[in-house]
């Protein structure tokens, strides 16, 4: 069974809005094992939504359209409907009274343009719409099903969950189908890549494994289907686990600030953060975790040399000679912030992140950064790109891996 | 000239990510009078693609396509739309140079996947990627124009802006169109809407205004077509300006941290911060933009009340009786951080963002922001939600209008 997602309305090709829509109806619709091949956005143009019916068709056994079931002059996919199907709409009395009702229930008379809510094309079943005045409509033909839903994603959500998903499932040719994401921190995308030499063995057209990268994290998702689907994901999640376990700090819809998180609250630490060149961003992403204040004391955004030497007592002489961008100062820093904030842990950034700023010996993209645990603190240096707000995010995925390694070390269980 | 946009991966049909590149696409070329008219989404499937590109080329005279060109096996938009156009991948070895000095330039050995990133179809110009490794491509042919684009956003919005648009507006044909932004703080949407009461006098097919929200600020766009259409914008805005210029702090693509740095830098002033509740994120923003270690002192993150008196010197006295959350010691943090940096500007938030947290008197979304200069020191209570992330973005929000507002006060000019 073949799904398509057809969004109709000129916003979303114009990028006035974000199609999260189609988003959720996929996760939605992923979720139960059905597959959409098919996501088609046309604007409010009745030759262009008569085109993407045609292709939709044309590929697809299931369809779904929202969007355009409006009461104004731009809502046209009914009629497109009624067209592409040589259909005549009729009024429908039961539905227009309904209609009418929600308005009299607010104490308004229905504006004329409402009553094109309450015609329905011949042959088309009409479902009421709790939320809203618009109804869906459902055609079934030649083993095809198509369902017409309102872009008000409030009014689509409740269609989906209480009539297109129910009768999919009833409907039956849903794939057995099963998922799962394991977490990536610390390795790129190829270099992972080459240590999953070998996978191939396990792909094929029912199984696949796809990489995300995000800013911060890198998502490997498998998914298999078919017959023992489960049996397959695990020795295949097995198989990637013996060889990148290392870089694999989660998995579902985990964080790595809350993975980091659960580490400090487990460990009974509590941490503190020197930062120069992260600007606050990594006191900003530990302290979105709900409940982080347990374990995170504070930070000090350390921007000139004065407030790293007034605020984390960095040394005078650390600063002239080895310069703010080295690993004595990262130490400095870190130690500092451990012990101003009383915490169990500091830790501490300092770079140059660009765009301008480099010098020969230390270019754009230079970034030290320290942690102080346990009587002893290190500092790694690390060299990115010159993009600034890329190498902030850079800089807070290397502190957040440094954190995690440095409390999995100390503590393997 | 029609624009068909089409995206390719799994990740966007079943929902994992949410397509803003198809977004951004709609948006860059509406802004140069250039008209989409279809958005198509399929996955890592080599027929899909192919349908997929059928029916781009079959309705539209431009295509452009994002998605799968990294260097994994899933990676197959290169493959093929090399084999719809009957083309041979040819390796091009100076890109292949590229790619390898990429790697090298970080320290890396270029893994052998990338080298498909350097296998161009024959007949394809490829162009340079300066943010990544894999190069666009672009085929001009019987009069329509394919525009091969990489997924990741900051690396296709730079093809687009550097190559896309250029080559577009080169083209000719586009509608005469004018467009302009003007940035909006410290009112909702709603509100807005109602200062602006009779701007449907300007309103119609060939003038246009969205209200476009996002976390921190409302951008209000304005577009005009067809002839006369810059001379119609220009009385449009003059209009809304005289409406609501209170809330106006920008126009175009300026953001309010620039618009507040460059306050801040002209009036010879230095910004130091202390965070409670925004954990991080004031700090963070304030340093996103290139040069704002001129202004910007530095932060302290005093999550606890111990770093509260500690490093920012606030009474203890002041922490037990009013609490906190409270006028008192925002206004303290504020002055203790403009003392302890020497900065000439002092701010600071404290507040209780949820989800947890909250009491009868102070509920959840209780916020108090400080700000400290010239002798004076004021401090401004906000009530918000109880969703923690946007919580923390309204905070944010706030205070930076609250700094813009206080530097314009002191200095109208």
């Amino acid at each position: 069974m073949k799904i398509a997602v057809l969004t109709i309305g000129d916003e979303i090709l114009i990028g006035q809005i974000v199609n999260t829509n189609a988003a959720w109806i996929g996760s939605t619709l992923s979720a139960i094992g059905a597959r959409i091949e098919l996501n088609l956005t046309v604007g409010d143009a009745k030759l262009d939504i008569l085109a993407a019916l045609e292709y939709a068709y044309s590929t697809s056994d299931v369809i779904i359209t929202t969007g355009g079931l409006g009461p104004t002059h731009d809502d046209i996919t009914k009629s497109c409907v009624a067209e592409y199907f040589g259909a005549e709409l009729e009024l429908d009395e039961s539905i227009l009274e309904i209609v009418r009702n929600r308005f009299e229930k607010r104490g308004k008379t229905m504006p004329p343009s409402n009553t094109g809510q309450a015609l329905v094309p011949q042959g088309f079943e009409a479902i009421i719409n709790s939320a809203g005045s618009a109804p869906a409509l459902v055609l079934e033909r030649s083993n095809k099903l198509l369902f017409v839903l309102p872009g008000v994603p409030h009014e689509m959500k409740l269609f989906m969950t209480q009539n297109v998903v129910p009768r999919l499932i009833a409907n039956g040719g849903l794939e057995e189908r099963v998922q799962k994401s394991l977490l990536i921190t610390g390795i790129g995308e190829s270099a992972l890549q080459e240590k999953l030499e070998g996978m191939d063995h396990f792909l094929g057209e029912n199984c696949t494994l796809a990489f995300l990268p995000n800013l911060l994290t890198l998502r490997l998702r498998i998914t298999t289907t078919g017959p023992g689907a489960q049996n397959r994901l695990d020795s295949f999640e097995e198989w990637i686990r013996s060889k990148a376990s290392e870089w694999i700090f989660g998995e579902g819809e985990t964080t790595i600030e809350e993975v980091v998180g659960s580490l400090l609250r487990n460990s009974g630490n509590t941490l503190s953060i020197a930062e120069s060149c992260s600007g606050g961003l990594v006191a900003h992403t530990i302290t979105n975790v709900p409940g982080s204040s347990d374990y995170m004391l504070g930070g000090v955004v350390a921007y000139s040399n004065t407030a790293k030497q007034r605020l984390l007592g960095v040394n005078d002489s650390t600063l002239t000679e080895k310069g703010a961008v080295s690993k004595e100062t990262a130490c400095e820093m870190a130690e500092g912030a451990k012990k101003v904030f009383g915490a169990t842990i500091g830790v501490s950034t300092t770079g140059i992140l660009g765009p301008g700023g480099g010098t020969a010996e230390k270019p754009v993209g230079t970034v030290w950064i320290g942690i102080a645990m346990e009587g002893q603190t290190i500092a790694v240096k690390q060299q990115f790109g010159s993009d600034r707000l890329r190498n902030k995010d850079r800089v807070l995925a290397a502190v957040l891996n440094l954190i995690r390694k440095s409390l999995l070390k100390r503590d393997p269980g």
